[in-house]
C-alpha cells in the first residue's frame, strides 16, 4: 500500500505531524541564572511595581517643572537648592514651589518634584541658587513609577524561551527560581548495512556515520534532550527492537539514513508495525529532502530523515526543530528565514517543490549577497560550508542571479 | 585627568581595546558530542578520504557510462545484468562492457563502473537484461572517492565554532574527541547604592540588580563562562577589593551601573588604581550607552557599562561579545546585523552617533518591518518586548519610514 503514497507539501506535511504532536506539559524548578534559553512552563506577572517609586535618569536637579517655564540663557529661572538625594535613600523631605534638590542618576524624587534639570542646563551660582537656562517638561529625565511595569502585569507569557533581558526582567520583579519545560526527548537512531560508527575506520563500501552527531546538535541547539542509540542494519527485527525501545524513552524519534528503497521499506513496515496511525506520509516535495518519513506511533511523531547529511538537516530544520524549539509549528515563518540576500547565480527549480540551496553569505558595497555551495547533498563538506540555507518557494521554476532570497543562518 | 577623555567612535573603542586583548590560548580536551558552540583550538585536518570509494547517490544500476550514449525511449541500450552490489560491502567482481550491476543508494561502485543509471529510467527485459532508455554521463548519480574531502585536507580551522553539521563532518573524519579553546572567563560586578540583589524587597530609592542577570545570560549565550561577584555600593575601598578579586579570577572584568557622573568617577578612579594602562576611554559617540568605560590592567580588559538595562545590553553586544564569541572584533561585520527591515517610523539620530534601536520584527506582504520599541532605556521592558537591534549610522542624521535598517536579532 505504500506505493499510493505521494509526495506531500512541507505545509501539509506540518499539519499532519501537528496532528499528533503535543508537547509534553511537564516542567522543573531551575535558579534564575540556570534559566537560560529554557521556555516557560506558565505565564509569569509581576508583584511590584518596577521602579516603586518616580527616578532620575539624569544628573541634574529635581524640580517643579512650572518654576522653569519660560527659562533661558538670557533670563533663567533662579532656585533655591533646597536638599540633596542620597542614592538608594529616600529623600529627607519634600520640594516646595522655588526649589531644587541635587539629584543623581537613578535617584528617587523627592515628593513635589515631576521633573529633572539636566547640570549642564544650569548655572551654580552660589551654594543655595542655581540658574536654569532651558525649561523642562513635567516628566522630562524621569522614569516614573510603574513605568517599566506595575504588580499584576504579565511580564513573560507561558513557553517563551527565556534570552538574557528575560532574566534581567525577571531579577527586576524578584523572581529567582523559575518553573521551564522539561525539554523534549529525542531519540536518535541511524540505520543502514553500510554505517559503521566514527570510532571504526571503514572497510570497503562502509562509510562512518555523520547523522547521529548532526541530529544530536541540531536538536541540544533547539534546546531538546537528546538519545543516541546507535546503528542498526536495514533488518526488520533488529530496526524495531530499537525503535520500540527509543520511543519508550523519547518524546519523538528520528531514524536517518536507508535512502534507498528497499531500507526506506523497512524502516515504514517497522513504523507500521509498531503502533497507530503509524506512516502518514511518505515523501515531500522538497529538494534536498524527498525521501522523508513522516509517522506518529501512539502519539509520538517518528521521521524517517534521508541518510544524505545535508538532506537530513534540511528536513531537521524544516519539520523537526520547530517542535522541539517552540513546542509545535511557529505562525509567523519569516523567523525561520529572517536573512535577506541577493542571490549571485541562476537556480533552476522544479515549479511545486520548495528547494533549498546551502548559500556562503558575503557582504558587498552594503549589500548581502548569497552564494550557492554547489555539490551533492549526499557531501557534509557542503553543509560546512555553507552559512546557512536560501528558500527557493513551491511557486517559483527557479530564482535568476540579483533577485533577493530568504535565508535562515546555520 | 579624566575630564579630558572625549567620546570616541565604536570602532576606536574597538580598536583601542583590541590592542589589549588576546585571548586564552589554553583548551581542554572533550568527547565530539560535548563540543557543540566550542571553538577549536587548532586547525583540524583530515587523516582519510571520504568517501573512501565511489558510492552511488540513486538505486538503480552500476554501468559503463559510454555503454548508455545514445539511448533513448526508441531504442534502448540493452545491458547484461551481471551482479549486485550489497550496502556495506566490496561488490564481489568487475563491471565488464556491456554489464549492468543492481545498486542502491550509497552503494560501492564496482569496479569498472563510472556512473549509475536510475531505475526509473530502466526497463527489465528478463532476468538478466535491462533496457536504459537515458544515456547518463560519466560521474552521474555518483559522490566520487575524495569527493567530500581528501587525507590531509584542512576540513575545520582553528577558532571555529562548531555547529551541528561540524559535529557531524568530524565523525565522518574519524575524530571523536576534540579539543576546544577553554571559555573566556568573564567577572561581573553590579555597582550602586541603590541596587539591592533580586531576592530582596527594594526599599524607598532602591532597585533589584537587573544587569548581573542580564549580563550573565549574554556572556553565557556567547559561549563564556560568567561569574557573578555581586553588589558594590559606590565606595573606592570596596571596588578596589571587588575589581582585584575579579581581575584575578577572570581574563575579562565587566563592571556594570554607576552612570552618575560622580559613581563613575569611582570606577575610573579604582580602575587607574589598579594597573596599567587603566583608563583607556570614557564615553563612547552611541546611543544607547554613551557614558561606557573602556579600560585594560595588564593585559585584561575592563569595561565600564551604563547601568541602565538596554544601555548596558547594547555596550555589551558591541563592545564585549565579539571578544567572547570569536576571541576578538570580526573583520566581516555584516554577522552582527544580518536582517535587513523596514522601519515603520521616521527617527532622529545625531550625526557622528550610532544609534542603536529597539525593535519588534513583523512580516507583511512578504517583506519584513522593524518597528521602533519606544521608552528610555532604563526600562528593562523595552528590551523584552524588543526582537532585536536596528542600527542606524554614525553618517545618518535619521532613517526615514519605509527606509532599510540592518538588524541584529536577540
Amino acid at each position: 500500500m505504500k506505493e499510493l503514497f505521494k509526495a506531500i507539501t512541507i505545509k501539509e506535511a506540518r499539519e499532519t505531524i501537528g496532528k499528533y504532536f503535543s508537547p509534553p506539559r511537564t516542567g522543573e524548578k531551575v535558579p534564575l541564572l540556570s534559566a537560560l534559553h529554557r521556555c516557560l512552563l506558565h505565564d509569569v506577572a509581576a508583584a511590584d511595581d518596577v521602579p516603586g517609586f518616580d527616578r532620575s535618569t539624569m544628573d541634574g536637579f529635581a524640580v517643579r517643572a512650572k518654576d522653569t517655564f519660560g527659562a533661558s540663557e538670557g533670563l533663567p529661572a533662579y532656585l533655591e537648592v533646597a536638599g540633596e538625594v542620597f542614592m538608594g535613600e529616600k529623600p529627607a523631605g519634600e520640594l516646595k514651589a522655588g526649589q531644587a534638590w541635587r539629584i543623581s542618576t537613578g535617584g528617587m524624587l523627592p515628593p513635589g518634584a515631576d521633573a529633572v534639570v539636566m547640570v549642564e542646563y544650569t548655572e551654580e551660582l552660589d551654594e543655595n541658587t542655581i540658574g536654569v537656562v532651558r525649561p523642562v517638561a513635567p516628566g522630562e529625565n524621569v522614569i516614573r513609577r510603574n513605568e517599566d511595569f506595575s504588580a499584576g502585569d504579565l511580564i513573560l507569557p507561558a513557553g517563551h524561551r527565556l534570552r538574557p533581558q528575560d532574566l534581567g526582567i525577571l531579577a527586576a520583579a524578584g523572581i529567582t527560581t523559575v518553573e521551564v519545560r522539561t525539554p523534549l526527548r529525542v531519540g536518535i537512531i541511524s540505520t543502514g548495512d553500510e554505517v559503521v560508527p566514527p570510532e571504526e575506520k571503514p572497510g570497503p563500501g562502509q562509510v562512518r556515520d555523520i547523522n547521529s552527531f548532526t541530529l544530536y546538535g541540531a536538536v541540544r541547539e533547539c534546546g531538546g534532550e537528546p538519545r543516541l542509540y546507535g546503528i542498526v542494519g536495514d533488518n526488520f527485527r533488529q530496526l524495531k527492537e530499537r525503535l520500540a525501545g527509543a520511543l519508550a524513552e523519547n518524546d519523538l524519534v528520528l531514524l536517518s539514513g536507508g535512502s534507498s528503497v528497499g531500507a526506506r521499506d523497512v524502516a515504514a513496515a517497522v513504523i507500521d508495525a509498531l503502533g497507530r496511525p503509524g506512516v502518514l506520509f511518505h515523501g515531500v516535495s522538497l529538494k534536498p529532502g524527498k525521501p522523508t518519513i513522516g509517522a506518529a506511533i501512539e502519539g509520538k511523531p517518528v521521521f524517517g530523515l534521508p541518510g544524505h547529511p545535508a538532506s537530513a538537516l534540511v528536513v531537521f530544520e524544516l519539520l523537526v526543530a520547530p517542535l522541539i524549539r517552540f513546542g509545535g509549528y511557529p505562525r509567523e515563518p519569516f523567523w525561520e528565514f529572517p536573512v535577506r540576500a541577493r542571490l549571485t547565480r541562476n537556480l533552476r527549480s522544479a515549479a511545486g517543490r520548495e528547494d533549498y540551496v546551502r548559500v556562503k553569505l558575503a557582504l558587498r558595497n552594503g549589500e548581502l549577497y548569497a552564494d550557492p555551495v554547489l555539490g551533492k547533498s549526499g557531501l557534509i563538506a557542503t553543509l560546512v560550508k555553507a552559512d546557512g540555507l536560501a528558500k527557493i518557494p513551491a511557486g517559483k521554476e527557479g530564482v535568476e542571479a540579483g533577485e533577493w532570497v530568504a535565508v535562515k543562518l546555520f
